[in-house]
């Protein structure tokens, strides 16, 4: 019996309002055992910028990462905010390790190709790639990494990466060590049938459900994409992934929507 | 017989001159064995003060860290310095992991009482409070820690320390479990007999010897402080100290000037 793991990803609504990130926290330091956090970048980084005069580079409506936005990157994801979070988990006793892609080279990534638009210093992850056992051996030394939005290149370049890409990489690449949990807490209870009623959660979410709830029109268009990337990692090793706020992050039993593959023998 | 453990200082001017860093990244990076990196602030985070228009706070011609400034070194120490290192070192085979000391609670501080001038967010440390076993962990896992000047309180906030403060107790601690070096890389040659000429290096001192050349005045007051320091870590455990400059660094034999305690059987 392979033993469980955590991965929570936190989003960036959540970065940018203090007091919500801290309860975060100090619900996620009282759980036990193995458990990895990733964090999103919030808008620090964008304020930032625009205090120092520097104007977003956008194609077709999308954020370009040059050398100058890299820096920015680097310094609010990985310094201030993954740094704050570290010392945070730290002063409710556990024991936290901030890291990029780069430390420990625990994910290297390819610096996204450049078709009809050139994104710059962005990185594309292959779990296959990410170093499983140093994390794993973080994780058995007691230690509970925190992950910032950043991988490298292996020539010495730091990228900027997705979170929900970490985050999902992540939880596939230590499926092979570990019964992972891929939990990603946002500002929604979970899945809901009605977007503009809190109280309307799906519960429980299969394949079948899953397609029939896209037929009927109940699942919307936003929710998509993040679901079909929960079905992806549940293909690829994840055991569950879990889909809701902070106030379903309590001890004891997780809330929000659970969503789990074919295989899961505890599927209603 | 205890491993061997080299813990490498890089000064602030380094950190302002990348290719010079560069070069002692590769060269540090060549090295084998147990080796931690501790490296200085430079002058980024005044750069990005006065960009800000944030002006520097001087009470009696020191430095105060109040929170904004706290916020700018988190960001430019652990964000952007510590992380292009480590990224740097991955590109040449060195498996860096950045490290702040709330991360994995390597380095708990105090902040410092406030007496006549209140500093701020500034850690003093103890090296009875570092975790050494820790260090020691993530150097049996195969990693080279790579450590920005930064503590924590242990309630929750970064500190602003001193990286030399961080290397000389670091190296005190470890020297618990390995046999330490500790070598200071700065932009002169070694200790000089002559400030004005870089031929004028003296390859030993015990503290015999320094008396003595403080005593002739050949040693100036600019270097007192440091030697005072050496010895310090040296009476602590600590089994040898260098003194040098990036050409010092080369693989095989280091270069600069060599400080050592009473009790080294190999002291001239």
């Amino acid at each position: 019996m392979m033993e469980s793991l955590v991965v929570l990803k936190t989003g960036g609504h959540l970065i940018d309002n203090p007091p919500a990130l801290e309860a975060v926290l100090r619900d996620f330091a009282a759980w036990q055992g193995p458990r990895i956090l990733v964090h999103g970048g919030g808008k620090i980084a964008d304020k930032l910028m625009e205090k120092l005069g520097i104007v977003p580079k956008m194609v077709e409506g999308r954020r370009i990462t040059d050398r100058e936005t890299l820096d920015i990157v680097a310094m609010v994801y990985a310094g201030l905010i993954n740094k704050n979070i570290v010392a945070s988990l730290q002063s409710h006793a556990c024991n936290a390790i901030g890291l990029t892609g780069a430390d420990g080279n625990v994910i290297p990534a390819g610096k996204r190709p450049v078709k009809d638009v050139d994104y710059g210093f962005v990185g594309d992850v292959d779990p296959g790639c990410i170093s499983a056992d140093m994390l794993g051996n973080l994780v058995k030394i007691g230690l509970v990494p925190v992950m910032a939005p950043l991988t490298h290149d292996g020539a010495g370049s730091l990228l900027n990466t997705n979170a929900d890409t970490i985050a999902s990489s992540v939880a596939i690449a230590l499926a092979k060590i570990f019964r992972v949990q891929l939990v990603f807490c946002f500002e929604k209870k979970g899945v809901l049938r009605d977007p503009d009623d809190d109280h309307s959660v799906i519960d429980f979410l299969d394949e079948p459900l899953f397609r029939q709830y896209k037929d009927e029109g109940v699942i919307t268009a936003g929710m998509i994409p993040k679901l079909d990337n929960a079905f992806a990692a549940l293909h690829s090793g994840v055991s569950e992934v879990r889909i809701c706020s902070p106030d379903g992050l309590k001890a004891g039993q997780l809330g929000g929507t659970r969503i789990a593959g074919a295989q899961d023998p505890t599927a209603q």
